[in-house]
C-alpha cells in the first residue's frame, strides 16, 4: 500500500495543476466510456452479483451491488453534470490591502490525496473519482470486496478518461486486493494520504474511527428530530412530519424520533399518528404520548438513541423547546434536526442552540442532501465540526491557504 | 481528567449561547483584573522564574516565561482587542432560494471545546482563554510545569472575568497538575474535547502528533523560502531577502533557505550576502553559492530540511522558477514560501504550485501572521489542510452549520 500511497502523492501534485478544460475532458471521456461498455460492466457486476447471493450475502447489500442500465447511466450523468460544475480551484477570495500596504486573500487549492473507503454500492468509484478529480485531488479508492469485478470494469472507464488527456492512471488508483489488511494500511498512511471519506454502515465507520490515524469526513449516524411546537401552523406540521419519516426511510436523513409540545400534542398526535400507521409505521412513544395514541408499544431508553433506518418511529411529548433541545442535545447525534412553529423568537432560538450539521424550520428533514442545498453533487455528509460540516460537495474537498501580493513589502 | 473534559462539555453549552455582550464584558473584566493584580502575577512570575533558574534551564525559555510590568499591559491590551472584534458566532452566510422553494445558508457556530498545550510563555493563558471565549468555546488550558504559578496567577483573573458575567470557571479551566500524563488523557478525550491546538517546540508537537486522537490546529515547523527569480527587481529582492531572515531570527516565518536563480545570482549574491554576513548570518551554500560568494559554508543535504531558527541561512542557486517549486515541494514545510518577481505568468505559477499555507508575492515571508493579514488575533499557525490553514484566528476556532428556512416544505 505504501506504493499506492507514494504514486497517488506524486500523481495528486499532476492533476492539483491540471486546468479547468482538461479536468473536464477526462470527466465527460469517462462518461463515454461508462456509456460505451455499459454491456461489459453489467456483465462484471452480474458475476458480483451472482458470487454474493452464492455467499447468502444480505438482500439490501445485493440490492445496492446490483447495476441496471439505469443506474449506469445516471453514473455517467453524474460525471457529465460534475463537468458542468464550476471549477473550484484557483478561485481567490476576499484579497484586501492591509494598511502594511499588502494585499491578502485566500485561494482555493486541493486538499491533495483523498482516500475513499466504501462498501458494496459500485457507483460511488464513478462518483468519487470524479468528485476527487474535479477538485484537483488524487484518490485512492477501496471499495467492498463483494464490488471488486464491477469496481475493476468501472476503473477502467476511468483511466480510459484519463488517458485521453494525458493523465496518468495513477491520478485514481483503485485498490484490487479484497485483503482486509488494506484498509488498515490505508487510514494509517499520514504521509501520503491526507483525509479519508468513508461511506458504508455503521461497523465500518467505527472501525474506521477507532483505527484511522488521517482525518475523515465523516457521519457515524443520523437520529434526525422533528419538534412540533405548540405555536406551530398545524397542516405544515403535518406535512414536514409526515415527509421527514415516510418519504424515505433507510435514508440518513429520514426523521426518527417525533418531538411534540404537550400543548398541541392531543390535537395532533392522533391524525398524525393514523398516516403512519397507514403507512405501517411502527410507533414507540414514552408514557404521555401513548396516553394519546394507544396503539403506540412503549418506547425506551435505548429506543431515543437508536437510528432505525426503518419503518418504526419514536414519538415524546416534550414540556415545550427548552426540553427539545434538551432532548436533541443527549439523544440526537448532531446530523439534522427541524422544528416546527411559527413563532419567530423560537425558531431562532433552535437554529442558534441545535448543535447539529444540519438545523430547519418548517421544513422536511429529508433536504438535508448536497443537491438539495445547492452543492451540486455530494461525496458525503460530515456531523464533525472541524473542516466540512453537514453535506460535503467540492468545496469541502478543497482547502484554502493565504495569497499576499506585495511590491518588494517588509515588515518593520 | 475526564471530570474536567464532561465539565468543559457542559461549560461548552453555555458560553456557545452566550450573546456578544456578555462575552465582551467578560473579557473587559478579565483585563481589568490583569491590571489590577500586577503586582501579584510579577510576584507568581517570579517563583516559576526563580524555580526555572535553579534547574537550570535553558536561557531562552528563562526568557519566553518572564513576565514584566510590560508584558503583563500587553496581556490586558490583547483581552481588550479580542472584545473589540465583531463576534464570530451566529453570523449567517450565504442564505439562498434553491428551487425546491427552501431557503438555505450556513451559520457561523463555535467548535465546542478547545484543549491548548503550551510551554513556558505564561500569556497564552490570557490570549487562548480571551479567543476560546470570544468563540463560544469552552478551553482546557495546560500549560508548562515551569510556568504553573504565573498560569494559575493569570487564571484567578479568567475566573474573576467569567465570575462577573454569572458564567462559570468551568468555560476556561486551567490544569493545576504538573503532571505529564495529564497531556496524554486530554489528547485522547474524543468525547469531550473537540480540537487540540498545541504552542511549543518541536518536541511537543511530534509528541502530540504521535499520540493525539484528536484533531489538531498545528504546525510542525517552518522552513520558509525566498526564491528570487531572474526577473526580480533588484531593490526589491535585497529589501524583500533581508527582512525575511534578519526582521527576527527565532520565528516560524524567517527564511531558512535563499534560493536564486542562475541569471541574477551572480549579480545579486555579493550584495545581499554582504548584508547577511555584517549582520553576522552564518552562510551555508550548495557549490554555485559558494563560487559566488566563497564565505559561505558547504550546504548538506540535512540544511535544506532544517529550521534554523537561528543565525544561519542556507543558500542554493537553481536554474529557474521549475526547480525553485520543485526544492521546495521536497525540502519546505508547507509554511511559507515567497517569489520575487516582476514577472506576471511565473509569479501566477508560483502562487498556484506552492503547496503551502502562505504564498507570497515580492512580500516578506514575515508577513505570515494573523494580526498581518487582519485576523485581529492569532491563536496558531496551520500548515495542515483540514478545516484552518495558515495562522488562525477566530473564525478558525468555529465552525458552519447549515440552516434551513421552509414554509412546511417537503421533499418529493
Amino acid at each position: 500500500m505504501v506504493g499506492v500511497g507514494k504514486q497517488a502523492r506524486s500523481a495528486s501534485r499532476l492533476i492539483a495543476r491540471a486546468d479547468t478544460g482538461t479536468k473536464n475532458r477526462a470527466l465527460t471521456a469517462m462518461a463515454q466510456a461508462i456509456e460505451r461498455t455499459a454491456t461489459t460492466l453489467l456483465e462484471a457486476n452480474a458475476r458480483d452479483v451472482e458470487a454474493a447471493k452464492r455467499k447468502n450475502l444480505d438482500l439490501a447489500l445485493i440490492d445496492r451491488l446490483t447495476l441496471t442500465t439505469r443506474t449506469i447511466e445516471e453514473m455517467a450523468d453524474g460525471l457529465m453534470q460534475i463537468a458542468r460544475l464550476p471549477d473550484p480551484i484557483g478561485e481567490i477570495l476576499g484579497l484586501k490591502y492591509r494598511p502594511s500596504g499588502i494585499q491578502v486573500g485566500q485561494m482555493r487549492v486541493p486538499l491533495g490525496v483523498v482516500g475513499i473507503i466504501y462498501e458494496s454500492r459500485p457507483n460511488v468509484t464513478a462518483d468519487a473519482a470524479g468528485l476527487c478529480l474535479k477538485a484537483g485531488n488524487a484518490a485512492i479508492l477501496r471499495g467492498g470486496s463483494e464490488a471488486i469485478q464491477s469496481n475493476q470494469a468501472i476503473a477502467a472507464c476511468v483511466h480510459e478518461g484519463l488517458k485521453a488527456v494525458g493523465l496518468p492512471e495513477s491520478v485514481v488508483q483503485v485498490i484490487e486486493t479484497t485483503d482486509r489488511a488494506a484498509v488498515g494500511e490505508l487510514i494509517t498512511m499520514q504521509d501520503y494520504v491526507d483525509v479519508i471519506v468513508p461511506r458504508g454502515g455503521k461497523g465500518l465507520i467505527e472501525r474506521l474511527m477507532r483505527e484511522s490515524r488521517i482525518p475523515m469526513i465523516k457521519h457515524l449516524h443520523g437520529v434526525c428530530h422533528v419538534y412540533i411546537d405548540d405555536r406551530a401552523d398545524f397542516d405544515k406540521a403535518i406535512r414536514v412530519a409526515d415527509n421527514a419519516k415516510t418519504q424515505r426511510l433507510g435514508t440518513c436523513n429520514t426523521m426518527e424520533t417525533l418531538l411534540v409540545a404537550r400543548g398541541i400534542a392531543e390535537k395532533i398526535l392522533p391524525p398524525l399518528c393514523r398516516i403512519y400507521l397507514e403507512k405501517g409505521i411502527e410507533l414507540r412513544g414514552d408514557e404521555a404520548a401513548r396516553k394519546i395514541v394507544p396503539q403506540m408499544r412503549p418506547a425506551s431508553e435505548d429506543d431515543w438513541f437508536t437510528e432505525y433506518l426503518d419503518a418504526i418511529l419514536s414519538v415524546r411529548v416534550v414540556e415545550g423547546i427548552e426540553q427539545a433541545i434538551e432532548h436533541i442535545t443527549t439523544y440526537g447525534s448532531q446530523h439534522t434536526d427541524a422544528i416546527v412553529t411559527e413563532d419567530l423568537t423560537r425558531a431562532r432560538r433552535f437554529l442558534a442552540e441545535v448543535d447539529s450539521s444540519s438545523v430547519m424550520v418548517n421544513a422536511s428533514t429529508r433536504f438535508a442532501d448536497g443537491y438539495e442545498y445547492g452543492l451540486g453533487a455530494e461525496i458525503g455528509i460530515s456531523t464533525d465540526k472541524l473542516h466540512a460540516r453537514g453535506p460535503v460537495g467540492l468545496e469541502g474537498l478543497t482547502s484554502l491557504k493565504y495569497i499576499v501580493f506585495g511590491d518588494g513589502h517588509i515588515r518593520t
